[in-house]
């Protein structure tokens, strides 16, 4: 059971022996709810079936693993969990930016874009308590936006407004790993209108911090 | 050249006819200096010698890659980076404690317990800033010290003092991933008496917040 998220490539080294399940969410498209994945799951283990909930990232950030493990742990059937490389450490190592530095950022921090309801928005206050220390200092962190793609023009406007600096760097790197990479550079403020230059397909990760200017 | 932080049943799938070069840097025992090991890569490399510089986690997280890429592209050294599994990612698949959550994580930030210099510290009130809300709101967030051991009794107590509930459930695992792994849970309050109890030899990664009682 694999969702969009999973390189096509990873896909293709599936045994044609295996069933294939496409459970795919992709923004905005949902092909099936959660909930409904999580039932399905259900309903195939107690066949007898082993399965592979593949997914693209790591399972513990912004995967809903949480949500499956606990129905599963419900109807006790076992499970492992398979840790996998998430997707600012793709997108970190594919475009050359580094996501903590000894001089410019010493923690990092991980954000989802999309809240549990339309109307919820991140502490967008604490997310900038940190990543706002003057450059002299030397402890700094980076921000990075999973999904962020559509709503770039807001989180930046909502950073800029809680006291990051509008000169801030900031990467957004298209379809992190693939060979359709695209990497965008640019500041709070300029960043929204470039992407929006950019035929830019998606999935997308946004790095927020002096880290980018450390790019190779 | 390879950590001591990679994983023995890795370094044992080098073919023989590599040679292996330990540049191992333990707490309190750093075998060799960073500017020894950046020196090192440049001195091989200029040889003509192809180097495999390996990591225990993420290159790009905490682990000094941004240093190692400046001076190999100072000397015009061609180099790629290769993504890994960051610690927390490692600790949380087999802890079985997710490190976001729909209804109480929608944020989560790695932090190093080791700074710069040993006399700066952590932006404490910023670190409390996201994970201190209150159990009613959604928005919460989860803190992931890598390395932080020697100082847990600090770092929970700075917490505190600086307004994290001292009820905050902790995790800290040791070894994460090994055989060896061994992992110990309790709160901001208790956690770190409980941790002097068990022998850890470290590495030990320590997980704070609510996803902790999401554990499976």
């Amino acid at each position: 059971m694999f969702d969009w998220l999973v390189n096509p490539d990873i896909i293709n080294m599936i045994p044609s022996h295996v069933e294939r399940v496409f459970v795919g969410k992709k923004c905005g498209q949902h092909s099936m709810q959660q909930a409904d994945i999580c039932q399905l799951m259900v309903e195939v283990a107690l066949t007898g079936k082993n399965i592979v909930r593949l997914k693209g990232g790591d399972p513990a950030i912004f995967a809903r693993a949480a949500e499956e493990c606990d129905i599963l742990a419900k109807h006790q059937i076992d499970f492992a969990i398979v840790p996998g490389i998430t997707a600012a450490s793709g997108a970190s190592a594919y475009a050359g930016i580094p996501l903590t530095h000894r001089e410019c950022a010493q923690s990092v921090r991980f954000i989802t874009a999309h809240l549990k309801s339309a109307t919820e928005e991140p502490n967008w206050q604490a997310l900038v308590a940190g990543a706002s220390c003057s450059p002299s200092s030397s402890i700094g962190e980076t921000l990075v936006f999973y999904m962020g793609l559509k709503r770039i023009g807001t989180i930046m406007q909502r950073l800029e407004t809680h006291g990051l600096k509008a000169s801030t760097p900031v990467a957004v790197i298209d379809q992190a790993s693939t060979a359709q990479q695209q990497v965008c550079i640019g500041t709070l403020e300029n960043i929204a209108q470039r992407v929006a230059e950019q035929n830019f397909q998606g999935p997308a990760v946004t790095i927020v911090g002096e880290v980018v200017n450390k790019r190779h």
